[in-house]
């Protein structure tokens, strides 16, 4: 059910019976010495596929990259700024609106995007308001990232236990593996563990955590430790789709 | 030789020999009866990728959507608005330049695309001049669509004749049946072969074109058609990306 | 220890033994039938001094219009939109960046803002760094709401139980009760508790909550308890300041 | 009457019999060795509270922060880029012609920033038009400096004579001693007058004005001229606001 | 001594012995029913040529279209918004400093201008010491009408008195009849003289000032009125050009 | 029938026989040695004049300064950012629009201004729909170069051959010297006919194009060729606009 791979007569034939879609977002940044740059990306795309096919929601192009200017210490980390990105949501949701989609849910990837995703919400009805005072239309957007749901935090947990940490996380590591079995990579990882703390601009980032990772030991990673991350989160999303579409 | 398939330890490593990559652009939008949505995009994407793997070169994510605001009176279609789109490229191509890279091709899938794309160029070198003048990185961005080449062109022209058009194009069509065989549509097309005229916004382009194809039979795609047109289109741009990158 | 109410050669002088500063980010924006317009603004910037007093620091001047756009439904309330207020920010920060300022605590009175403050904090990160390279300055920002503390968390609770609610809260209510004892108001608030859910824009807000609270029960409100938690909100914030400006 | 000391529905009240608001706009600026950085903000805001109980009309947040590009290099000023400012001043006018004010008297306690208020109207009234075409508001948007009126201006020549000047002048300085006694700073001003020409950027500001004062003697000010001052800028104000709001 | 009647190499040559530019700023809107819609455009270009030539300075293109989005509800009226005009200048000014030019002479020919152009200067300012510190250019700006002068404002109401009104004005009209003598045009005035008030937005203006003119009757311009108004100002600016680019 | 020169009523009895509108647009730009940095500028606008004359169609003011930010290594170029030349062509068209102007044909001096040409006519067409949905007004922007017909290629062709070049053509210096011929200057060309390649950003072309000159041998160039180029232009381009304009 990707909007891309149907014709526009479907399209028009969908929005007769529903006005919901899915955007997926993620980030293309690094992820650590064993972790895919496309990690966050892939996850909610892929995530946002199977949310699709379970629900019959028509899924839209990914925004594979997001909000990572703290990573941009690192080699081929690529980032929109704020209000670029802003601006790329403004215009999705807007396009899409004018064709009669109004329950826009976000399928976020990383944790980094959800400040901006969320101004950019309020930027949208703040815009269509000035616009169209009212008669704006009755837009809807929410944003959730795939591990925030209690089966997938619970399933890290159980797998990852205190090794999970925050960034380039065996969870996501796994998920990738899964999707991209041909793409599995070992790095040494020193300390297996990494160190955890908040940080500020990418320079600070790149000194407390100086391979990336934060709190993580994504050595543990397996494809099949993701395969049941990525079914867990594709149900519990699909739960999510199906509660925000019919909310009144 | 996806940048998000890789590691950032490996992209430092391909910094050391290259500072070259490839940048596909597409588009969602309309594409007549039988066309899917994300055409432009699937085709730049994946013709990008073949360069990537024919060249050594890294190729980074897709902008899979693109300037398609003529196409907005058909459902479906997403657009970004040209000031938008030169955002995303200019963060695209100074996140990249902050890594090494300096050679940008952008395998491009989408006529509409090309003026924004250049007006970014522009846009780019005039934003480092004025903040690093003399000091700024010496970046190249070039944009070269699929099928801009003569190989492609002459293969087009024997398949399909003067029924290729210029939207909605058996050969753009043919190219994504080859990618995605379990999505191909069929439609009725009437008349066989559409209309075609120059136009200007999103409603003249509706009145004019009243099923999306600008003088274009779709009807003639095959994925067989496609595959030959895919491997001319990897082969020729394969061949300007190593151009591109040794030019003094 | 007021920005404003220092002399150029004071601040100087301040800058020779500390980099920190506190920044008040409130709001104004209706607070139900008994709660001020500017109650978050008020609350923020009045805590700020008192913060400001405890530890010494300088406060900046007060960012009184937040983003409210969700409120705009009720009379009086006034809203920059999320990409006004970040550059609102960057302005401020740069500023003050540029005479050596280089720690900089939010202090905010308005769940609304912060999404808007974070990618804020990420947009100056990226620009100064797209100006200055690794000379960029080393700026840290941090934002914490005055009730973002156990203490504070604690005594609403032992307070206001589940009525405190989300929006026009006893407790904001009741620390503007104390600030301003000249202005306590008095309204019908019917039910005593408001209902409770998310929202999405300005016109589902007031379709959900038609006298503007969330979940609470202002009419609980007294200055006594104000003081209380003024006073802990100030201690809190007190040492997550000295904390912020003393790390590493 | 400040609109933050106000509720919701007493401003809806308000609206029923009154379509006029003061907005004060200051900044925050050296104003040499002994006044203090926040004059031209204390001096708006208090002056337009004045003005506000004089006649009944509510009064809008301070803008605190102006254009003050030309100190940037005294410690502690800070300003708001032109740009910025305009957006600021669209988005405070526009929140509140939504829900219909119309007449908007800005008290202005800074020069500096009288030309881009003025862009700003422009902006706004083509913003509208843009936007709604004919049925766009009636907004009417109008700036005064408080010193800008008869009796003010002749009560401070008759106070300090030559020794008023321009920047950091007695004047100003009198009324912040009035309104915050507690903050009355003395400091050796040399020579007793300040220099006096025009200037351009910050760096040839500083150059010009080596202590941040132009023309004046603020060694002159006192907080018994600060009353009368504050005054005759009330008194005046008041009338004006009166003709504003009445004009046909 | 036009910009754009030279060669590159004598602009590099006149570089090596001046450092300044006239910079004509005009507008594109009615005149009343005999002023031509270029008047303002006329008089700032012509008189600057005629300071050019005086001074031996060369003069930038004219920026024929202003802000005039007062006089919009007259046909054939053009304006840019205020936010676009101080990027024209922005661009102006910062391209010509790249070459080495730094003293800026606007010479004006539109009131409405003015706080546009001074609001551009500051953000200049504002974005040269955000990008170089203190090692931007050291620009100067500086913009005068060419009425803002002893002898011109003499002799405006040596001929015309109280008619000179403050737009379409006797003066402005008659430069234009000099500059174009095949283009005098002849209507009706009632009344003689426009009625004059102060205004706020387009639909204001028009309802106050029906014909467009304000305080005025150019029925008395003549061709010979012009030439003696627009030596006059040639001969003023001049000296203040003389006198701006050696100031110290 | 240059806008400039018409009066307001003038302008209301024109749009009532036409909506149609030349506009045109060159560029400030170094033209190698001998050729003038006006001579887009002066060959759109006296071109356009031109056409106006032989159609009886109004001409708007010329944009004389475009995007010529890769010529910025020659001294005396000026150049607007694409960002900001994409808002001036908005400016110029909506306030053209509003007055009832539908049809604008841009008559084009730079071959740089295009993409960005392009990229603003999108823009436009995505802001008014984007303002104003279905009522938005039916406007068509078309953009033509001067040299873009087969009467003056022909003729550049057997004027001037392969000495013809791509920048600072003998075609385009032969017709500003025939506008201008006081203003014919000589220098010495070598080589002859200058290197010819494509290019990047400023630097690169200065590296490849010392004197500025791209593959031409602008030392052919006579006012009597300038004289035949532009009556051909003229007369082709009048064409044009009557087919434009009558275009269903």
């Amino acid at each position: 059910m990707r909007l891309q791979l149907r014709t526009w007569p479907e399209v028009e034939t969908y929005l007769k019976t529903s006005r919901g879609i899915i955007m997926p977002i993620g980030s293309t940044e690094q992820h650590g010495p064993n972790g895919l740059i496309g990690t966050d990306a892939i996850c909610a795309e892929h995530i946002a596929w199977g949310v699709g096919e379970a629900t019959g929601a028509l899924v839209a192009p990914n925004i594979g990259v997001g909000m990572a200017a703290h990573h941009m210490e690192f080699a081929g980390t690529m980032t929109l700024r704020p209000s670029t990105l802003m601006l790329v949501i403004r215009d999705y949701v807007t396009a899409l609106a004018e064709h009669g989609f109004q329950r826009f849910l976000f399928v976020n990837g990383h944790g980094g995007n959800i400040a901006t995703v969320r101004a950019a919400f309020q930027e949208i009805h703040a815009e269509l308001r000035a616009a169209w005072g009212p008669s704006a239309p009755d837009i809807r957007c929410k944003v959730i990232s795939w591990w925030e749901n209690e089966s997938v935090h619970k399933l890290s947990r159980e797998l990852f236990g205190a090794s999970e940490g925050s960034h380039a996380t065996p969870s996501e590591v796994s998920v990738v593996q899964y999707l991209y079995p041909g793409h599995i990579k070992t790095a040494p990882l020193d300390p297996p563990t990494a160190p955890s703390s908040m940080f500020y601009d990418a320079r600070d980032y790149r000194r407390r955590f100086p391979d990336g990772r934060i709190g993580s030991n994504p050595g543990l990673a397996t494809p099949e430790h993701g395969k049941r991350l990525y079914d867990a989160a594709v149900a519990a999303l699909a739960d999510k789709y199906c509660a925000f579409v019919n909310e009144e």
